[in-house]
């Protein structure tokens, strides 16, 4: 038996996120069906992140363990020849039996794309969100600077979590202009439910003026969602990549 | 009456083109039927390019003449609350009444996108054409010189046209890799039948070695079609913008 650990790219639009329901069409449901159907076994994939419905991938990561003799970097060729177009596996490879993607120590870049313009963009309307109003890099940058580091997030953690453990390190937030969007990306070593979406949220209300670069410090204090900006929609959301550490011995 | 030009973005993916036909979705019969519920007049638009399927905009143009009062300007807010979400116009402007969008002088702008990359990128299915192999961007961008001036296009049109005047100007065709896209943008005076997707689809024959770029002057001469390389997919093209020469006095 071998572990095979795939990275996986899709378009979110159609699927009800990530982690399979019954009656809903979900990238794990889809690839399972896709695994066992190819390899004649009762496979079951882990995945590192269990986007929401909406939410799109460059780089999720998803084990499983199979009998096959195909070699592992072979079975992402495989794989895209019958996975529906809006997922596509980029790359495939052998990975240690006890590799584990959610309980590896790792670092999670994610993406969310801001069209801020008069009119919304046609082409990006399904992989970005909208703002009719002009934002204030300036302003978002610095309520940027005091998220980045260690902190208790619980005042950017969607309540509907039972997570007890609301620290989590941000070890980055770029903040750029390229042509009609804003791009905020975001890397750290773990992100609570919604935690983006609300950082996202947070900082576009920050860049229309509502709340004060100087009042980030304050929200995180007050350990209350509340005190936070909305969660901003699932559709610019990206799942860049994730970079394990040492765990591939 | 007064005449309206509209600028006009879309999503070309679930339209049958820019033209109207019976029986099939297209751009211009949802602006009609969008202007003329909202006028209650019987509007018919006058279309600067007749984008094929599949074909994206973010700035075709188009014009209709109107009795309403509302300034025309306003027209695109009010546009917009009624069209699609993957038709935005982004401008709306009175022009004088002989303005006509395809007899007036004017520059295009065309880009090509393509990804070049081991496996296709699922977030950009829908907008690029996907090419597995490496290309040589310092072919290519030789190649385009050639092609760059005052030429007879022929090769480079379609056979499916009666269009008798083949002689176009193209003012430069600019080549740059984006992260995993490799972007063509080229801009002329007016273009043949499918040209632009003519030149991609050679242009791309260049990069994988399949065409030398001293080859290009040649394949101009012959006049021929079948001397090009083949028509790159539809959805890897956008109409980026069409620039009027001094033609709103």
């Amino acid at each position: 038996m071998k572990r095979v650990k795939l990275v996986v790219a899709y378009d979110g639009t159609n699927y009800c996120g990530w982690q399979g329901q019954p009656n809903a069409v979900t990238v794990e449901g889809v690839l399972n069906e896709t695994l066992r159907n190819f390899l004649k076994e009762d496979i079951t994939v882990i995945g590192a992140s269990r986007t929401d419905s909406g939410v799109h991938a460059m780089g999720n990561v998803a084990v499983f363990d199979t009998e096959s003799r195909m070699p592992a970097e072979k079975m992402s060729y495989a794989l895209n020849q019958r996975l529906p177009e809006d997922i596509r596996i980029q790359c495939s490879e052998e990975v240690p039996l006890d590799f584990h993607p959610r309980y590896q120590e790792c670092r999670k870049t994610y993406r969310y794309r801001v069209v801020t313009n008069e009119f919304p963009n046609p082409i990006k309307r399904l992989h970005t969100h909208f703002v009719y109003r002009e934002l204030d890099l300036d302003k978002i940058r610095r309520a940027a600077e005091y998220l980045v580091g260690t902190h208790d997030f619980k005042s950017f953690c969607s309540v509907n979590t039972q997570v007890k453990e609301t620290v989590r390190t941000i070890y980055y937030i770029d903040i750029k202009q390229v042509d009609d969007e804003l791009v905020i990306e975001v890397n750290g070593n773990g992100f609570l439910y919604n935690m983006v979406r609300i950082i996202a949220g947070t900082l576009l209300q920050v860049g229309m003026g509502a709340i004060k670069p100087e009042e980030i410090p304050g929200i995180l204090e007050a350990k209350d969602r509340t005190k936070a900006g909305p969660t901003a929609p699932a559709k610019g959301l990206m799942l860049v990549a994730i970079n394990y550490i040492a765990s591939i011995k």
